[in-house]
C-alpha cells in the first residue's frame, strides 16, 4: 500500500453499476476490497468470477469493523436509511461515503443518526443508461468527476472548530479512491452539488423522457425516421425509471428551479415560432454558444501536441489538515476545480 | 451502369455534409457524378482531392441539361429559390431531386416555378452535428431512412390521372440513387414527413439547445461536472445557429404543435414534482416505454445469429408504373417501410 492508496481495505455496500466498477477497478489494483450483494445469485456469480463478495449484510459490516474498511455506500437512494442503520450496529467505528447522485437527503439522514463525524458525501459523475453488477465494468470513472462534499468540515471551520482528524482521514482516503480509479476528485458542499446535478444530470433526463413519448405519439412512420439526433436525446431515458424517480424525486425543490428556466426558454421559442414571422434565432444562438462553452470547460480532455491528456479542470494538491485547508477546498468548488492529496 | 444504378449521371449542387457525402459515395462506385461548391476554395480542395467539381453554376448546370443528368439540390433551404431558378434557365429538362430537411417548403417553391413534373423531394435522415465538405464521408447514409416524396404521383392517382413517364423515371432513379449509397429509400408525402420531424429531429434540436443554457446557466461548476447525460443531451446543440433555424423556422407550424406536446408534459412533471410528495412516475415510466419501442422500430439494426444485419423497416420491392404503385407507396409509408425498385 503506497501512500497515494487509500490506507484501509475498501467495503462496498451495492454492487451495482457504480458499486460493481468500484469494485472490479480496486481489485484490479490488488487493494484489499470486498463486497455485498443483496441479491443471492448476483453474490454467486460475482464470487465465481473471483470477487470477494457475500450476500451477507451484518457479517460484511463486521468484517469491515474489524479491518477498519472503508464503507462505501452504493446502494439507490431508497435503501441507505437501513444501511445506515446496519453500519451503526455492525460498523460503528467505520469511516464511510457513498455514490448516490443527491446529497442533501443522505446528509439528513446521517445526522439524524449523529454519524456525520465519519461521514464524506461522494458522487461520480460516470454512469450509462445500463444498470446492475452485469454491466459493470472497470475504466468506468477514467477522468470523470467524482463529487466529495466537506459540509462537516466547512460548518467546524466556521464555528472556529477545529477538524476531528479522523474524519481529516476519511476525507483523505475517499479523495485517494478516487485517484486509485482515475477519477478527478471535485470538492463541492451537498447544496451546491444539488443544485448543479439538477441542471446536468437530472433536467438531461426528465428532458430526454418528453422526447421520447413526443417522438413516439408521431406513431410507427416517425419512429421508423428517428435518427442520430433524437438517439442522443432520448438515450438517457432508457434508464429503469425507478433509477429516474428516486433522482429526481429526492431532489425535486431543485429539479422544479431548473425546470421553470427550461420551461420559460421553450415557452418563448414556441411563441416566437407562432408569429407570422417564425424565429427561433434567440435560442439557437444561446444554445450553440452554451454548449460551446461547456465543451470547452467540462473536464473534456484538451487537445495538445503531447500524447498525455490533461484535464481541464484546474487541481489544486493539498494536506487535509494543513492551515486554511477548508478555505482552499472552497476555492476549488468555486473553479470546478479538482484536488490531488499529496 | 447496372438496372440498379441510377439510369444517369449524377449533378449534386452545394457540397455541404450532405452533398459532399453523397458526391464521394457515388464517386467511390466509380458512377458519374460531378458538382457545384458554391466556396471557389472549397471547390478547389475538392478538385485537389481527385473530384469533379467547379464554383460555376450555370456551366454545371448546362453540363447536366447536356448529359441528362439527375441533379441534387443539396444547399441551405435560403439558397433553394436561386438553384431552383437556376435549373429552370440552364438545365430546363433536368429531373431533380433535393436533400433539404423540410420538404413543404420547397415543394412550394417547385409548384410556383411549375418544375413538379420534374420534381421528386428527398431527406436523408442522416448527419452529425459538423457541417461542411471537410466533414463530408463515405458511409454516411449507411442503413439510414432516405425519404422519398411522391406527392406529384398520390395527386395524379387521386385524379385519376396517368402519372407522366418522366416522373416515374425520376422517382426510379432516386430510389436507385439511394439503393447506391446503402440507404434505404422510406416513401412518405411532404406533409406527413414535416409532421415527423418537428418530432424526431427538430424538437431535438429546441430541447437540446434549452438544456444547454439551463446547464450553462449553472456556472463553471455545473459546466465541470456536466458528464455523459448532458453531453449526449446537448449534442445537436453544436450544430450551427444558422441551420438549425433554417430547420425550424421553415417547419414552424409542425413544430409548435410538438412544442406544446413537449410544454404539457414538462409543466405537468414539474407540478407533480412541486407537491409535498413529489412524484415524476407518470414522465418516468411513459419515456422509458417510448424509448423502448421506438428503440425496436426505429430501424436499428436487429441483432440476429447470422452475421449479416437485417434492417427491422419491412421492405416492399415495386415497379414504378405497375398497377396500384401508388396505393403501395401509400401503405409502405403507413408502416414506415423502405422500397426496393427493381
Amino acid at each position: 500500500m503506497s501512500s497515494q492508496d487509500v490506507q484501509r481495505p475498501v467495503c462496498i455496500i451495492g454492487l451495482g453499476l457504480i458499486g460493481g466498477s468500484l469494485l472490479r477497478d480496486l481489485a484490479a489494483t490488488k487493494h484489499p476490497v470486498f463486497g455485498y450483494n443483496h441479491s443471492t445469485s448476483g453474490a454467486r456469480i460475482a464470487v465465481k468470477q473471483g470477487f470477494d463478495v457475500t450476500d451477507d449484510l451484518p457479517a460484511i459490516l463486521r468484517r469491515a469493523e474489524e479491518t477498519n474498511a472503508l464503507i462505501v455506500i452504493a446502494t439507490p437512494m431508497d435503501a441507505v436509511a437501513s444501511v445506515l442503520d446496519a453500519i451503526r450496529e455492525h460498523a460503528p467505528s467505520c469511516g464511510f461515503t457513498d455514490v448516490v447522485s443527491v446529497k442533501a437527503e443522505i446528509r439528513q439522514l446521517v445526522i439524524e443518526r449523529d454519524m456525520h463525524p465519519r461521514y464524506v458525501g461522494g458522487h461520480p459523475m460516470a454512469g450509462t443508461s445500463k444498470s446492475g453488477w452485469e454491466n459493470s465494468q472497470t475504466g468506468l470513472f477514467h477522468r470523470a468527476a467524482w463529487v466529495i462534499t466537506y459540509d462537516y468540515a466547512a460548518e467546524c471551520d466556521a464555528r472556529g472548530e477545529r477538524i476531528p482528524l479522523e474524519w481529516e482521514n476519511v476525507f483523505a482516503d475517499v479523495v485517494r479512491m478516487t485517484q486509485m480509479v482515475h477519477a478527478e476528485a471535485v470538492p463541492v458542499r451537498v447544496a451546491n452539488h444539488d443544485a448543479a446535478v439538477a441542471r446536468i444530470s437530472h433536467l438531461p433526463h426528465v428532458l430526454a423522457e418528453t422526447l421520447a413519448v413526443v417522438g413516439d405519439n408521431g406513431g410507427i412512420l416517425a419512429q421508423s425516421l428517428a435518427a442520430g439526433s433524437f438517439k442522443d436525446g432520448t438515450r438517457v431515458a432508457g434508464t429503469r425509471p425507478d433509477l429516474v424517480r428516486q433522482m429526481c424525486e429526492t431532489n425535486a425543490t431543485a429539479l422544479v428551479t431548473v425546470l421553470d428556466e427550461a420551461l420559460e426558454l421553450l415557452k418563448d421559442a414556441r411563441d416566437s415560432l407562432a408569429t407570422e414571422e417564425p424565429s427561433i434565432a434567440e435560442l439557437a444562438d444561446a444554445g450553440y454558444r452554451a454548449r460551446t462553452r461547456i465543451e470547452a470547460r467540462s473536464g473534456a480532455r484538451k487537445e495538445s501536441v503531447s500524447p498525455v491528456k490533461i484535464s481541464s479542470r484546474p487541481v489544486l494538491r493539498l494536506h487535509p489538515g494543513a492551515p486554511n485547508w477548508v478555505a482552499q477546498l472552497r476555492q476549488t468548488e468555486s473553479l470546478g476545480g479538482r484536488i490531488e492529496i499529496f
